[in-house]
Protein backbone atom coordinates (compact mmCIF):
# COMPACT_ATOMS: atom_id res chain seq x y z
CA UNK A 1 0.00 0.00 0.00
CA UNK A 2 2.99 1.93 0.17
CA UNK A 3 2.39 4.78 -2.93
CA UNK A 4 -1.01 5.48 -1.02
CA UNK A 5 0.72 6.54 2.20
CA UNK A 6 2.25 10.29 2.92
CA UNK A 7 5.49 10.29 3.83
CA UNK A 8 6.37 9.74 7.49
CA UNK A 9 9.79 9.70 9.57
CA UNK A 10 10.93 6.18 9.87
CA UNK A 11 11.47 6.62 13.24
CA UNK A 12 7.90 6.48 13.98
CA UNK A 13 7.78 2.75 13.49
CA UNK A 14 10.66 2.01 15.87
CA UNK A 15 9.89 1.13 19.51
CA UNK A 16 13.15 3.11 20.73
CA UNK A 17 11.68 6.45 19.96
CA UNK A 18 8.88 6.50 22.20
CA UNK A 19 9.31 7.37 26.14
CA UNK A 20 5.44 6.83 27.03
CA UNK A 21 3.88 3.77 27.12
CA UNK A 22 0.70 2.26 28.08
CA UNK A 23 -1.06 -0.92 27.00
CA UNK A 24 -4.38 -1.67 25.83
CA UNK A 25 -6.51 -5.14 25.74
CA UNK A 26 -8.12 -6.05 22.18
CA UNK A 27 -11.48 -7.17 22.33
CA UNK A 28 -13.68 -9.44 20.26
CA UNK A 29 -15.68 -6.63 19.71
CA UNK A 30 -13.46 -4.71 18.35
CA UNK A 31 -13.15 -6.80 15.00
CA UNK A 32 -15.44 -6.12 12.41
CA UNK A 33 -16.73 -8.23 9.34
CA UNK A 34 -13.40 -7.56 7.71
CA UNK A 35 -12.36 -9.71 10.48
CA UNK A 36 -9.54 -7.22 11.54
CA UNK A 37 -10.15 -5.00 14.29
CA UNK A 38 -11.90 -1.94 13.22
CA UNK A 39 -10.04 1.30 11.70
CA UNK A 40 -12.08 3.65 14.25
CA UNK A 41 -10.54 1.51 17.69
CA UNK A 42 -7.17 2.81 16.61
CA UNK A 43 -8.14 6.24 17.66
CA UNK A 44 -9.33 4.78 20.90
CA UNK A 45 -5.83 2.93 21.36
CA UNK A 46 -3.96 6.59 20.55
CA UNK A 47 -6.37 7.76 23.50
CA UNK A 48 -5.42 5.80 25.81
CA UNK A 49 -2.07 6.38 25.15
CA UNK A 50 -2.52 10.25 25.44
CA UNK A 51 -5.32 9.91 28.57
CA UNK A 52 -2.67 7.28 30.78
CA UNK A 53 -0.35 10.33 31.60
CA UNK A 54 -2.48 13.73 30.40
CA UNK A 55 -4.92 12.84 33.11
CA UNK A 56 -2.98 10.45 35.69
CA UNK A 57 -3.64 12.02 39.16
CA UNK A 58 -0.48 11.80 40.46
CA UNK A 59 1.25 13.50 37.30
CA UNK A 60 -1.62 16.24 38.04
CA UNK A 61 -0.34 18.30 34.97
CA UNK A 62 -3.40 20.08 34.26
CA UNK A 63 -5.10 22.84 35.94
CA UNK A 64 -8.16 23.03 38.19
CA UNK A 65 -11.26 23.47 35.75
CA UNK A 66 -9.78 22.36 32.63
CA UNK A 67 -9.89 19.04 30.14
CA UNK A 68 -7.73 18.40 27.11
CA UNK A 69 -9.15 18.16 23.91
CA UNK A 70 -7.61 16.46 20.46
CA UNK A 71 -8.18 19.30 17.23
CA UNK A 72 -6.51 17.10 14.89
CA UNK A 73 -5.72 13.57 14.89
CA UNK A 74 -3.45 12.00 12.23
CA UNK A 75 -3.96 8.03 11.53
CA UNK A 76 -1.27 5.96 9.71
CA UNK A 77 -2.90 2.33 9.06
CA UNK A 78 0.67 0.14 8.50
CA UNK A 79 -1.00 -3.02 9.57
CA UNK A 80 -4.02 -5.00 10.18
CA UNK A 81 -4.59 -6.25 13.89
CA UNK A 82 -6.12 -9.76 14.65
CA UNK A 83 -8.08 -10.41 17.64
CA UNK A 84 -6.52 -12.21 20.32
CA UNK A 85 -3.79 -10.45 22.08
CA UNK A 86 -2.48 -6.83 23.94
CA UNK A 87 -1.13 -3.74 22.17
CA UNK A 88 1.65 -1.27 23.55
CA UNK A 89 1.01 2.23 22.61
CA UNK A 90 4.05 4.33 22.37
CA UNK A 91 4.19 8.21 22.53
CA UNK A 92 6.68 10.80 22.40
CA UNK A 93 6.43 14.82 22.73
CA UNK A 94 6.94 16.55 19.52
CA UNK A 95 6.87 20.18 19.73
CA UNK A 96 5.32 22.17 23.04
CA UNK A 97 3.49 25.45 22.22
CA UNK A 98 2.11 28.49 24.70
CA UNK A 99 -1.37 27.23 24.08
CA UNK A 100 -1.12 23.38 22.12
CA UNK A 101 1.53 20.65 22.47
CA UNK A 102 1.72 17.59 19.50
CA UNK A 103 2.65 14.35 20.19
CA UNK A 104 3.88 11.45 18.29
CA UNK A 105 2.37 7.98 18.62
CA UNK A 106 2.54 4.34 17.51
CA UNK A 107 0.66 1.32 18.66
CA UNK A 108 2.19 -2.08 18.39
CA UNK A 109 1.93 -5.58 18.94
CA UNK A 110 4.55 -7.63 19.71
CA UNK A 111 7.13 -6.15 17.03
CA UNK A 112 4.86 -4.92 14.77
CA UNK A 113 3.64 -1.69 14.06
CA UNK A 114 0.42 -1.40 13.28
CA UNK A 115 -0.14 2.09 13.02
CA UNK A 116 1.52 5.53 14.04
CA UNK A 117 -0.14 8.98 14.76
CA UNK A 118 0.54 12.52 15.23
CA UNK A 119 -1.67 14.67 17.11
CA UNK A 120 -2.20 17.74 18.38
CA UNK A 121 -3.64 18.32 21.99
CA UNK A 122 -4.84 21.83 23.64
CA UNK A 123 -6.15 22.87 26.94
CA UNK A 124 -10.18 23.89 27.20
CA UNK A 125 -11.42 25.44 30.36
CA UNK A 126 -14.75 23.85 31.52
CA UNK A 127 -16.20 26.90 32.16
CA UNK A 128 -15.45 28.75 28.95
CA UNK A 129 -15.66 26.14 26.60
CA UNK A 130 -12.29 27.79 24.96
CA UNK A 131 -8.27 26.99 24.84
CA UNK A 132 -6.39 28.35 27.79
CA UNK A 133 -2.41 28.70 28.12
CA UNK A 134 -0.98 25.44 28.98
CA UNK A 135 0.26 25.56 32.65
CA UNK A 136 4.14 25.99 33.67
CA UNK A 137 4.00 22.19 35.15
CA UNK A 138 2.43 21.20 32.14
CA UNK A 139 5.00 22.80 29.91
CA UNK A 140 8.15 21.69 32.06
CA UNK A 141 6.93 17.69 31.86
CA UNK A 142 6.09 18.18 28.10
CA UNK A 143 9.14 20.10 27.31
CA UNK A 144 11.32 17.20 29.55
CA UNK A 145 10.19 14.48 27.05
CA UNK A 146 10.69 16.54 23.59
CA UNK A 147 11.65 14.13 21.03
CA UNK A 148 15.20 14.98 19.81
CA UNK B 1 -8.03 27.04 19.27
CA UNK B 2 -7.21 28.15 15.83
CA UNK B 3 -3.81 28.53 16.69
CA UNK B 4 -3.61 25.24 17.12
CA UNK B 5 -4.79 23.45 14.11
CA UNK B 6 -3.51 22.88 10.74
CA UNK B 7 -4.47 24.88 7.90
CA UNK B 8 -7.31 23.50 5.95
CA UNK B 9 -9.44 24.71 3.10
CA UNK B 10 -12.34 27.20 4.91
CA UNK B 11 -15.02 24.98 1.85
CA UNK B 12 -14.00 21.72 3.90
CA UNK B 13 -16.74 23.32 6.73
CA UNK B 14 -19.49 23.79 3.99
CA UNK B 15 -21.99 21.46 3.19
CA UNK B 16 -22.42 23.02 -0.17
CA UNK B 17 -18.97 20.95 -1.23
CA UNK B 18 -20.20 17.36 -0.46
CA UNK B 19 -21.99 15.74 -2.99
CA UNK B 20 -22.33 12.00 -1.08
CA UNK B 21 -24.28 12.30 2.31
CA UNK B 22 -25.53 9.76 4.87
CA UNK B 23 -26.94 9.98 8.08
CA UNK B 24 -26.10 8.33 11.88
CA UNK B 25 -27.75 8.96 15.45
CA UNK B 26 -25.76 10.09 18.06
CA UNK B 27 -25.68 6.88 21.02
CA UNK B 28 -25.72 7.89 24.64
CA UNK B 29 -22.80 5.58 24.59
CA UNK B 30 -20.96 7.68 22.15
CA UNK B 31 -20.30 10.32 25.26
CA UNK B 32 -17.42 10.00 27.54
CA UNK B 33 -16.90 11.69 31.05
CA UNK B 34 -16.19 14.79 28.95
CA UNK B 35 -20.34 14.84 28.47
CA UNK B 36 -19.50 14.85 24.70
CA UNK B 37 -19.31 12.43 22.07
CA UNK B 38 -15.64 10.30 22.24
CA UNK B 39 -13.40 11.55 19.54
CA UNK B 40 -12.81 7.58 18.29
CA UNK B 41 -16.75 7.97 17.47
CA UNK B 42 -15.97 10.40 15.14
CA UNK B 43 -13.70 8.25 12.64
CA UNK B 44 -16.75 6.01 13.20
CA UNK B 45 -19.05 8.40 11.73
CA UNK B 46 -16.73 9.02 8.33
CA UNK B 47 -16.47 5.27 8.14
CA UNK B 48 -20.12 4.99 7.79
CA UNK B 49 -19.49 7.88 5.29
CA UNK B 50 -17.51 5.76 3.25
CA UNK B 51 -18.70 2.44 3.52
CA UNK B 52 -22.60 3.44 2.56
CA UNK B 53 -21.45 3.91 -0.96
CA UNK B 54 -17.98 2.11 -1.02
CA UNK B 55 -20.16 -1.37 -0.34
CA UNK B 56 -23.34 -0.19 -1.37
CA UNK B 57 -24.30 -3.98 -3.31
CA UNK B 58 -26.34 -1.74 -5.90
CA UNK B 59 -23.37 0.00 -6.90
CA UNK B 60 -20.85 -2.83 -6.61
CA UNK B 61 -17.59 -0.45 -6.94
CA UNK B 62 -15.12 -3.15 -5.64
CA UNK B 63 -14.45 -5.91 -7.69
CA UNK B 64 -15.08 -9.87 -6.33
CA UNK B 65 -12.59 -11.10 -3.16
CA UNK B 66 -12.03 -7.46 -2.46
CA UNK B 67 -11.99 -5.25 0.58
CA UNK B 68 -11.47 -1.46 1.03
CA UNK B 69 -8.93 -0.48 3.74
CA UNK B 70 -7.92 2.98 5.04
CA UNK B 71 -4.31 4.00 5.14
CA UNK B 72 -4.47 7.15 6.43
CA UNK B 73 -7.03 9.33 8.17
CA UNK B 74 -6.70 13.30 8.98
CA UNK B 75 -9.10 14.22 11.53
CA UNK B 76 -9.84 18.11 12.34
CA UNK B 77 -11.77 18.61 15.72
CA UNK B 78 -14.36 21.80 14.73
CA UNK B 79 -16.47 21.69 17.26
CA UNK B 80 -17.56 19.69 20.46
CA UNK B 81 -20.77 17.12 19.60
CA UNK B 82 -23.26 16.72 22.17
CA UNK B 83 -25.91 14.09 22.64
CA UNK B 84 -28.87 13.74 21.32
CA UNK B 85 -29.32 13.73 17.71
CA UNK B 86 -28.20 13.09 14.63
CA UNK B 87 -25.22 13.86 12.24
CA UNK B 88 -25.19 14.03 9.13
CA UNK B 89 -21.70 13.05 7.00
CA UNK B 90 -20.31 14.26 3.65
CA UNK B 91 -18.40 13.34 1.37
CA UNK B 92 -16.17 14.04 -1.61
CA UNK B 93 -14.00 12.42 -3.77
CA UNK B 94 -10.41 14.59 -3.61
CA UNK B 95 -8.08 12.65 -6.08
CA UNK B 96 -8.32 9.19 -7.74
CA UNK B 97 -5.05 7.27 -8.33
CA UNK B 98 -4.39 3.77 -10.45
CA UNK B 99 -4.12 2.24 -6.74
CA UNK B 100 -5.78 4.56 -3.90
CA UNK B 101 -8.03 7.54 -4.22
CA UNK B 102 -8.52 10.29 -1.76
CA UNK B 103 -11.42 11.43 0.27
CA UNK B 104 -12.77 14.82 1.58
CA UNK B 105 -15.43 14.46 4.59
CA UNK B 106 -17.37 16.33 7.39
CA UNK B 107 -19.39 15.77 10.28
CA UNK B 108 -22.45 18.03 10.85
CA UNK B 109 -25.23 18.43 13.57
CA UNK B 110 -27.60 20.54 12.07
CA UNK B 111 -25.58 24.19 10.81
CA UNK B 112 -22.36 22.65 12.72
CA UNK B 113 -19.60 21.67 11.52
CA UNK B 114 -18.26 19.30 14.04
CA UNK B 115 -15.50 17.60 12.28
CA UNK B 116 -13.55 17.52 8.86
CA UNK B 117 -11.73 14.58 7.26
CA UNK B 118 -9.77 13.28 4.64
CA UNK B 119 -8.55 10.21 4.17
CA UNK B 120 -6.63 7.66 1.90
CA UNK B 121 -8.22 4.08 1.15
CA UNK B 122 -7.17 1.22 -1.03
CA UNK B 123 -8.15 -1.96 -2.52
CA UNK B 124 -7.00 -5.26 -0.58
CA UNK B 125 -7.27 -8.44 -2.49
CA UNK B 126 -8.45 -10.99 0.05
CA UNK B 127 -6.39 -13.56 -0.73
CA UNK B 128 -3.16 -12.02 -0.73
CA UNK B 129 -3.88 -8.98 1.73
CA UNK B 130 -1.92 -6.62 -0.62
CA UNK B 131 -3.49 -3.54 -2.30
CA UNK B 132 -4.65 -4.08 -5.83
CA UNK B 133 -5.47 -1.83 -8.99
CA UNK B 134 -8.93 0.19 -8.69
CA UNK B 135 -10.91 -1.62 -10.88
CA UNK B 136 -12.58 0.44 -14.17
CA UNK B 137 -16.14 0.86 -12.61
CA UNK B 138 -14.73 2.24 -9.28
CA UNK B 139 -12.46 4.86 -11.10
CA UNK B 140 -15.03 5.71 -13.57
CA UNK B 141 -17.57 6.11 -10.06
CA UNK B 142 -14.73 8.33 -8.48
CA UNK B 143 -13.99 10.53 -11.07
CA UNK B 144 -17.49 11.59 -12.19
CA UNK B 145 -17.63 12.74 -8.78
CA UNK B 146 -13.88 13.88 -8.24
CA UNK B 147 -14.21 18.04 -6.54
CA UNK B 148 -13.23 21.11 -8.74
CA UNK C 1 -31.71 -22.38 19.46
CA UNK C 2 -35.28 -22.89 21.04
CA UNK C 3 -34.78 -25.58 23.23
CA UNK C 4 -32.01 -23.12 25.45
CA UNK C 5 -34.30 -19.96 25.53
CA UNK C 6 -35.63 -19.36 28.56
CA UNK C 7 -39.42 -18.89 27.90
CA UNK C 8 -40.84 -15.64 27.49
CA UNK C 9 -44.54 -14.25 26.34
CA UNK C 10 -44.61 -14.43 22.95
CA UNK C 11 -46.13 -10.94 22.63
CA UNK C 12 -42.61 -9.20 22.98
CA UNK C 13 -41.87 -9.89 19.71
CA UNK C 14 -44.81 -8.30 18.71
CA UNK C 15 -44.59 -4.74 17.21
CA UNK C 16 -47.84 -3.93 18.56
CA UNK C 17 -47.01 -4.95 22.31
CA UNK C 18 -44.75 -1.67 22.12
CA UNK C 19 -45.99 2.39 22.66
CA UNK C 20 -42.88 4.12 23.17
CA UNK C 21 -40.13 4.45 19.63
CA UNK C 22 -37.26 5.23 18.85
CA UNK C 23 -34.67 4.22 15.94
CA UNK C 24 -30.82 3.75 16.00
CA UNK C 25 -28.48 2.94 12.90
CA UNK C 26 -26.49 0.38 12.41
CA UNK C 27 -22.86 0.61 12.03
CA UNK C 28 -20.60 -0.75 10.04
CA UNK C 29 -17.93 -0.97 13.27
CA UNK C 30 -20.99 -2.40 14.86
CA UNK C 31 -20.26 -5.90 13.14
CA UNK C 32 -17.56 -8.26 14.26
CA UNK C 33 -15.44 -11.03 12.71
CA UNK C 34 -18.31 -13.28 12.57
CA UNK C 35 -20.02 -10.70 10.24
CA UNK C 36 -22.92 -9.60 12.00
CA UNK C 37 -23.75 -6.88 14.95
CA UNK C 38 -22.30 -7.70 18.43
CA UNK C 39 -23.95 -9.38 20.84
CA UNK C 40 -23.10 -6.08 22.77
CA UNK C 41 -24.32 -3.85 20.31
CA UNK C 42 -27.99 -5.12 21.39
CA UNK C 43 -27.47 -3.57 24.65
CA UNK C 44 -26.27 0.34 23.21
CA UNK C 45 -29.56 -0.33 21.40
CA UNK C 46 -31.99 -0.75 24.51
CA UNK C 47 -30.21 1.67 26.29
CA UNK C 48 -30.96 4.22 22.97
CA UNK C 49 -34.41 3.08 23.56
CA UNK C 50 -34.53 4.48 27.45
CA UNK C 51 -32.79 7.00 27.45
CA UNK C 52 -34.68 8.71 24.55
CA UNK C 53 -37.83 9.60 27.41
CA UNK C 54 -35.76 8.89 30.42
CA UNK C 55 -33.62 11.57 29.67
CA UNK C 56 -35.93 13.87 26.94
CA UNK C 57 -36.00 17.33 28.46
CA UNK C 58 -39.39 18.12 27.25
CA UNK C 59 -40.73 15.63 29.78
CA UNK C 60 -38.64 15.96 32.27
CA UNK C 61 -39.42 13.06 34.05
CA UNK C 62 -36.48 12.87 36.88
CA UNK C 63 -35.73 15.37 39.49
CA UNK C 64 -32.97 17.65 39.70
CA UNK C 65 -29.34 16.52 40.85
CA UNK C 66 -30.17 12.44 39.87
CA UNK C 67 -29.93 10.24 37.25
CA UNK C 68 -30.99 6.77 35.79
CA UNK C 69 -29.18 3.55 36.60
CA UNK C 70 -29.91 0.66 35.27
CA UNK C 71 -29.51 -2.52 37.69
CA UNK C 72 -30.70 -5.47 35.67
CA UNK C 73 -30.68 -6.76 31.90
CA UNK C 74 -32.25 -9.60 30.43
CA UNK C 75 -31.63 -10.30 26.87
CA UNK C 76 -32.60 -12.84 24.62
CA UNK C 77 -31.25 -12.96 21.40
CA UNK C 78 -33.78 -14.34 18.46
CA UNK C 79 -31.65 -13.56 15.27
CA UNK C 80 -29.03 -12.25 13.72
CA UNK C 81 -28.38 -8.53 13.06
CA UNK C 82 -26.63 -7.46 9.72
CA UNK C 83 -25.39 -4.21 8.54
CA UNK C 84 -26.60 -2.47 7.00
CA UNK C 85 -30.32 -0.76 8.01
CA UNK C 86 -31.64 1.25 10.92
CA UNK C 87 -32.96 -1.11 13.39
CA UNK C 88 -36.55 0.68 15.56
CA UNK C 89 -36.49 -0.25 19.51
CA UNK C 90 -39.89 -0.45 21.11
CA UNK C 91 -40.23 -0.28 25.25
CA UNK C 92 -42.97 -0.67 27.12
CA UNK C 93 -43.71 -0.59 30.73
CA UNK C 94 -44.07 -3.71 33.05
CA UNK C 95 -44.55 -2.54 36.42
CA UNK C 96 -43.56 0.57 38.08
CA UNK C 97 -42.59 0.43 42.24
CA UNK C 98 -41.91 2.81 44.80
CA UNK C 99 -38.00 3.29 43.81
CA UNK C 100 -37.58 0.72 40.56
CA UNK C 101 -39.38 0.10 37.56
CA UNK C 102 -39.28 -2.76 35.30
CA UNK C 103 -39.47 -1.80 31.45
CA UNK C 104 -39.92 -4.32 28.37
CA UNK C 105 -37.97 -3.86 25.06
CA UNK C 106 -37.41 -5.23 21.55
CA UNK C 107 -34.81 -5.02 18.67
CA UNK C 108 -36.45 -4.98 15.47
CA UNK C 109 -35.24 -4.69 11.53
CA UNK C 110 -38.48 -4.26 9.50
CA UNK C 111 -40.46 -7.43 10.41
CA UNK C 112 -37.16 -9.26 12.06
CA UNK C 113 -37.65 -9.39 16.06
CA UNK C 114 -33.72 -9.66 16.37
CA UNK C 115 -34.07 -9.51 20.57
CA UNK C 116 -36.22 -8.41 23.08
CA UNK C 117 -35.19 -7.45 26.45
CA UNK C 118 -36.32 -6.59 30.13
CA UNK C 119 -34.70 -4.51 32.26
CA UNK C 120 -34.75 -3.16 35.76
CA UNK C 121 -34.15 0.67 36.62
CA UNK C 122 -33.66 3.20 39.65
CA UNK C 123 -33.18 6.83 39.92
CA UNK C 124 -29.81 7.58 41.54
CA UNK C 125 -29.01 10.58 43.20
CA UNK C 126 -25.62 12.29 41.77
CA UNK C 127 -24.61 13.10 45.73
CA UNK C 128 -25.33 10.26 47.52
CA UNK C 129 -24.81 7.41 44.84
CA UNK C 130 -27.43 5.89 46.05
CA UNK C 131 -31.28 5.17 44.78
CA UNK C 132 -33.86 7.84 45.87
CA UNK C 133 -38.06 7.27 45.27
CA UNK C 134 -39.23 8.05 41.70
CA UNK C 135 -40.98 11.40 41.78
CA UNK C 136 -44.26 12.03 40.97
CA UNK C 137 -44.40 13.30 37.73
CA UNK C 138 -41.99 10.07 36.91
CA UNK C 139 -44.32 7.15 38.38
CA UNK C 140 -47.75 9.18 36.96
CA UNK C 141 -45.80 8.97 33.33
CA UNK C 142 -45.33 5.50 33.37
CA UNK C 143 -48.24 4.19 35.02
CA UNK C 144 -50.49 5.75 32.35
CA UNK C 145 -47.98 3.35 30.12
CA UNK C 146 -47.99 0.09 31.89
CA UNK C 147 -48.87 -2.58 29.83
CA UNK C 148 -51.68 -4.35 30.37
CA UNK D 1 -30.66 -0.47 45.24
CA UNK D 2 -31.24 -3.84 46.90
CA UNK D 3 -34.95 -3.81 46.38
CA UNK D 4 -35.07 -3.37 42.90
CA UNK D 5 -32.74 -6.44 42.32
CA UNK D 6 -33.53 -10.01 41.29
CA UNK D 7 -32.35 -12.48 43.92
CA UNK D 8 -28.61 -14.17 43.10
CA UNK D 9 -26.67 -16.76 45.07
CA UNK D 10 -24.62 -14.53 46.98
CA UNK D 11 -21.58 -16.99 46.10
CA UNK D 12 -21.55 -15.23 42.53
CA UNK D 13 -20.18 -12.28 44.04
CA UNK D 14 -17.14 -14.17 45.20
CA UNK D 15 -13.76 -14.63 43.12
CA UNK D 16 -13.59 -17.92 45.20
CA UNK D 17 -16.22 -19.60 42.86
CA UNK D 18 -15.03 -19.31 39.83
CA UNK D 19 -11.96 -21.11 37.62
CA UNK D 20 -11.48 -19.47 34.32
CA UNK D 21 -10.37 -15.99 34.41
CA UNK D 22 -9.41 -13.19 31.79
CA UNK D 23 -8.51 -9.40 31.92
CA UNK D 24 -9.65 -6.71 30.30
CA UNK D 25 -8.28 -3.06 30.23
CA UNK D 26 -10.96 0.28 30.86
CA UNK D 27 -11.14 2.56 28.19
CA UNK D 28 -11.77 6.51 28.20
CA UNK D 29 -14.09 5.64 26.15
CA UNK D 30 -15.74 3.44 27.72
CA UNK D 31 -17.25 6.07 30.08
CA UNK D 32 -20.44 7.99 29.13
CA UNK D 33 -21.53 11.23 30.10
CA UNK D 34 -22.86 9.91 33.84
CA UNK D 35 -18.89 9.60 34.39
CA UNK D 36 -18.70 5.73 34.72
CA UNK D 37 -18.21 3.40 32.39
CA UNK D 38 -21.35 2.48 30.30
CA UNK D 39 -23.62 -0.13 30.84
CA UNK D 40 -23.20 -1.98 27.08
CA UNK D 41 -19.58 -2.31 27.79
CA UNK D 42 -20.26 -4.52 31.15
CA UNK D 43 -21.73 -7.22 28.58
CA UNK D 44 -18.50 -6.69 26.05
CA UNK D 45 -16.55 -7.82 29.22
CA UNK D 46 -18.37 -10.68 29.58
CA UNK D 47 -17.78 -11.38 26.14
CA UNK D 48 -14.42 -10.97 26.66
CA UNK D 49 -14.73 -13.64 29.66
CA UNK D 50 -16.29 -16.48 27.30
CA UNK D 51 -14.43 -15.57 24.36
CA UNK D 52 -10.55 -16.35 25.89
CA UNK D 53 -11.50 -19.76 26.39
CA UNK D 54 -14.26 -20.59 23.58
CA UNK D 55 -12.38 -19.29 20.78
CA UNK D 56 -8.67 -20.55 21.93
CA UNK D 57 -6.74 -22.18 19.15
CA UNK D 58 -5.03 -24.54 21.83
CA UNK D 59 -8.41 -25.78 23.22
CA UNK D 60 -10.31 -25.99 20.10
CA UNK D 61 -13.60 -26.68 22.05
CA UNK D 62 -15.74 -26.20 18.57
CA UNK D 63 -15.49 -28.10 15.73
CA UNK D 64 -14.89 -26.65 12.08
CA UNK D 65 -17.19 -24.39 10.39
CA UNK D 66 -19.36 -23.64 13.69
CA UNK D 67 -19.09 -20.56 15.59
CA UNK D 68 -20.40 -20.01 19.14
CA UNK D 69 -23.58 -17.49 19.40
CA UNK D 70 -25.16 -16.27 22.98
CA UNK D 71 -29.06 -16.78 22.90
CA UNK D 72 -29.72 -15.13 26.75
CA UNK D 73 -27.85 -12.70 28.50
CA UNK D 74 -28.93 -12.09 32.54
CA UNK D 75 -26.81 -9.10 34.16
CA UNK D 76 -26.99 -7.74 37.20
CA UNK D 77 -25.35 -4.06 37.88
CA UNK D 78 -23.84 -4.51 41.37
CA UNK D 79 -21.53 -1.34 41.38
CA UNK D 80 -19.57 1.45 38.87
CA UNK D 81 -16.43 1.00 37.73
CA UNK D 82 -14.50 3.98 36.95
CA UNK D 83 -12.03 4.80 34.87
CA UNK D 84 -9.05 3.91 34.69
CA UNK D 85 -8.00 0.42 35.70
CA UNK D 86 -8.15 -3.18 35.03
CA UNK D 87 -11.42 -5.52 35.57
CA UNK D 88 -10.88 -9.40 35.90
CA UNK D 89 -13.80 -11.49 34.88
CA UNK D 90 -14.20 -14.95 36.09
CA UNK D 91 -16.46 -17.68 34.33
CA UNK D 92 -17.60 -20.92 35.82
CA UNK D 93 -19.75 -23.63 34.11
CA UNK D 94 -23.44 -23.73 35.18
CA UNK D 95 -24.98 -26.37 33.05
CA UNK D 96 -24.48 -28.22 30.38
CA UNK D 97 -27.32 -29.57 27.38
CA UNK D 98 -26.80 -31.69 24.15
CA UNK D 99 -27.20 -28.14 22.50
CA UNK D 100 -26.93 -25.52 24.93
CA UNK D 101 -24.71 -24.75 27.73
CA UNK D 102 -25.03 -21.60 30.87
CA UNK D 103 -21.95 -20.00 32.46
CA UNK D 104 -22.28 -17.65 35.36
CA UNK D 105 -19.49 -14.83 35.33
CA UNK D 106 -18.61 -11.27 37.42
CA UNK D 107 -16.68 -8.67 36.66
CA UNK D 108 -14.12 -7.83 39.54
CA UNK D 109 -11.91 -4.49 39.59
CA UNK D 110 -9.62 -5.26 42.79
CA UNK D 111 -12.25 -6.91 45.50
CA UNK D 112 -15.05 -4.78 44.04
CA UNK D 113 -17.58 -6.82 42.39
CA UNK D 114 -19.35 -4.63 39.62
CA UNK D 115 -21.71 -6.76 38.12
CA UNK D 116 -22.65 -11.08 37.60
CA UNK D 117 -24.04 -12.47 34.89
CA UNK D 118 -25.56 -15.84 33.29
CA UNK D 119 -25.52 -16.44 29.94
CA UNK D 120 -26.56 -19.18 27.51
CA UNK D 121 -24.83 -20.00 24.74
CA UNK D 122 -25.05 -22.32 21.28
CA UNK D 123 -23.01 -23.78 18.79
CA UNK D 124 -24.02 -22.73 15.37
CA UNK D 125 -23.13 -24.49 12.19
CA UNK D 126 -21.86 -21.75 9.58
CA UNK D 127 -23.54 -23.26 6.73
CA UNK D 128 -26.93 -24.16 7.97
CA UNK D 129 -26.90 -20.71 10.50
CA UNK D 130 -28.65 -23.57 12.92
CA UNK D 131 -27.48 -24.80 16.32
CA UNK D 132 -25.53 -27.77 16.26
CA UNK D 133 -25.29 -30.77 19.19
CA UNK D 134 -21.85 -29.39 21.06
CA UNK D 135 -19.09 -31.91 19.92
CA UNK D 136 -17.65 -34.34 22.53
CA UNK D 137 -14.80 -32.84 23.54
CA UNK D 138 -16.71 -29.13 24.12
CA UNK D 139 -19.00 -30.99 26.87
CA UNK D 140 -16.14 -32.94 28.44
CA UNK D 141 -14.48 -29.59 28.73
CA UNK D 142 -17.02 -27.82 30.45
CA UNK D 143 -18.44 -30.76 32.21
CA UNK D 144 -14.90 -31.08 33.99
CA UNK D 145 -15.58 -26.99 34.84
CA UNK D 146 -18.96 -27.32 36.02
CA UNK D 147 -19.63 -25.47 39.20
CA UNK D 148 -20.90 -27.74 42.27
Amino acid sequence: MDEARSPAPPAATLRAVYSIWTSDTLRYGDTDRQGHVNNAVFATFCESGRVSFLYDEKLDLRGPGTNFVIVRLELDFRAELLYPGTVDIGTRVLSVGSRSFRLGQAVFKGELCAATAECVMVLVDDATRRSTPLPPQLRAWLEARLAR
